[in-house]
């Protein structure tokens, strides 16, 4: 019987000791000399050929090391049907090779359209399944129990957006509602027993989890007092500003003393690495390779301390 | 020069006298034995290709009389890159008929992953381009200027989610913020500036509309307050339970003295009409017919009374 989400994700963290996730949001226009095929452009089945190419030799090297990959859907939609196929195919790789793939899709609709949503990403025969899929609150709690019952039935994850890592995050997350709560805790308060339902068997963390920016350390620290079993899916470490101990903020100490409880997430910082910008194969892979060690180490480092 | 979005919308749907918008929610356990392909199931390309021949049939019969069509992209993305390529024959058939398409894709993310999301969806050369797109303001209002900017530089329109049809939408969109104005009032007012720079040239309606769900039609009409020129995009008549007075409650009297302002929106109710559950094409023709009359008089009188 395959392991809950939130056990495969843990568990793995811990093997490797540090909770880095790879984010691929293959920009179109900075993939690199060495994958580029002509002017890379929408609606050519080549530049599609080729985002995939580059997201797959990414995957290459990454794939032993990091706990999860994040690939951003949006950077595949806009190549339309090919480049779904190339998503498809790059999933599918991912998991043969047992890196979990967290999708980042932030999906949300009324409940029959959900239920198809979460059909399309989560279900065991979907063309385009993922280990999980990120989720945006709304339209309410309804519209998110067709996630959560995906998650449960398929042994999947879902990561429901909180608190953003983006600037203007605060314009309506940090709303205060009555009694001076912003409209972030709220989302998380009513989502604290769905997630104690979602608890994984063997390290006891919870398949529901939450999208909580690496840029707000505070509320990601009141954020695990409502929701202490619920994995964080921290973005904006590196390129977003924030440091690995920011990022860190609403991990707690695990079995060994190591900070767990989510992933953190860096995507640009890594994929588009400083020096990866070249048609030298060998200069490409060092930058990459140099880059996830410089991330592997920081956010090592930090969750030891 | 291309009419903008607003008035591409709103002059046809003075033109038909209604304000009906047809959407294209291919439920796969609904797509009658005309069109059904086998066991219907997610990964098969034959399953693609038959909810593509059952919607362009449907668009067939529909596309002289209805004001615009929606199709609902999580009913193809659950069909894999296949679905993807049917979306994209079904928008671009559409397109050529002049009937315009709303995407209901509720994307919305970060900055630069949003400016992919509006790429996808609303740029010239997007192998999927729709007139229009829905999305969600959770993440705030800088995510949201890349749609408005992309619609604004390729004549096409942006459906924020405001207050959303199904039963749970209060559970986010109606917490009172401080002073005791709802969420939804609060991300309405951020709009209103947005709205007012994308007005549209002939009708002086704004290509930057809102979703606003028939189900609640207080609601609706003290959006129109705050909203003065954004269309509405009416889900939640007829299967869902509103009339076609609650549907109509926030549209205001044009030129000749029709309410207009928007479009009101009807799936199930028509792609499934009562006797659709056939497989003779004459009796499905009729009952989609029928079914297509019904609402556009319904919504005609409610419009002129």
């Amino acid at each position: 019987m395959a392991l809950d989400f939130a056990d495969r994700l843990v568990l793995r963290a811990r093997r490797l000791g540090h909770p880095l996730c790879v984010g691929l949001d293959p920009h179109l226009d900075r993939i690199p000399p060495l994958f580029r095929h002509g002017t890379m452009r929408a609606g050519d089945p080549e530049t599609a050929r080729a985002v995939g190419a580059f997201c797959s030799t990414v995957l290459d090297r990454v794939a032993e090391h990091c706990v999860a990959i994040k690939p951003q859907s949006a950077f595949f939609e806009q190549l339309g049907a090919a480049g779904l196929s190339e998503l498809e195919a790059l999933v599918r790789t991912a998991r043969e090779r047992e890196v979990p793939v967290i999708l980042d899709a932030k999906r949300g609709d009324i409940g029959s359209t959900a239920d198809a949503y979460a059909r399309a990403y989560l279900a065991e025969d979907a063309p385009l399944r993922a280990d999980a899929l990120t989720v945006n609150p709304y339209l309410g709690g309804d519209c998110l129990q067709p996630f959560i019952d995906a998650a449960a039935a398929h042994a999947g994850g879902v990561f429901v957006l909180v608190r953003t890592s983006n600037p203007g995050a605060g314009d309506l997350q940090d709303l205060e509602t009555q009694g001076g709560t912003p409209v972030y805790e709220r989302v998380a308060a009513w989502l604290s027993a769905s997630a104690s339902k979602l608890v994984a068997r063997e390290t006891r963390w919870s398949s529901l989890g939450v999208v909580v920016g690496a840029t707000w350390p505070e509320q990601a620290r009141r954020l695990r007092e409502l929701l202490p079993e619920s994995p964080f899916l921290v973005p904006g470490y590196g390129a977003q500003g924030a440091s690995a101990a920011d990022a860190l903020a609403g991990f707690v100490r695990g079995p060994d003393g190591v900070l767990e409880g989510g992933v953190v997430n860096t995507s640009r910082g890594l994929i588009f690495a400083p020096g990866s910008d070249t048609d030298d194969a060998e200069t490409w892979e060092r930058a990459i390779d140099a880059a996830l060690d410089r991330a592997i180490t920081d956010l090592a480092e930090a969750a030891r301390s």
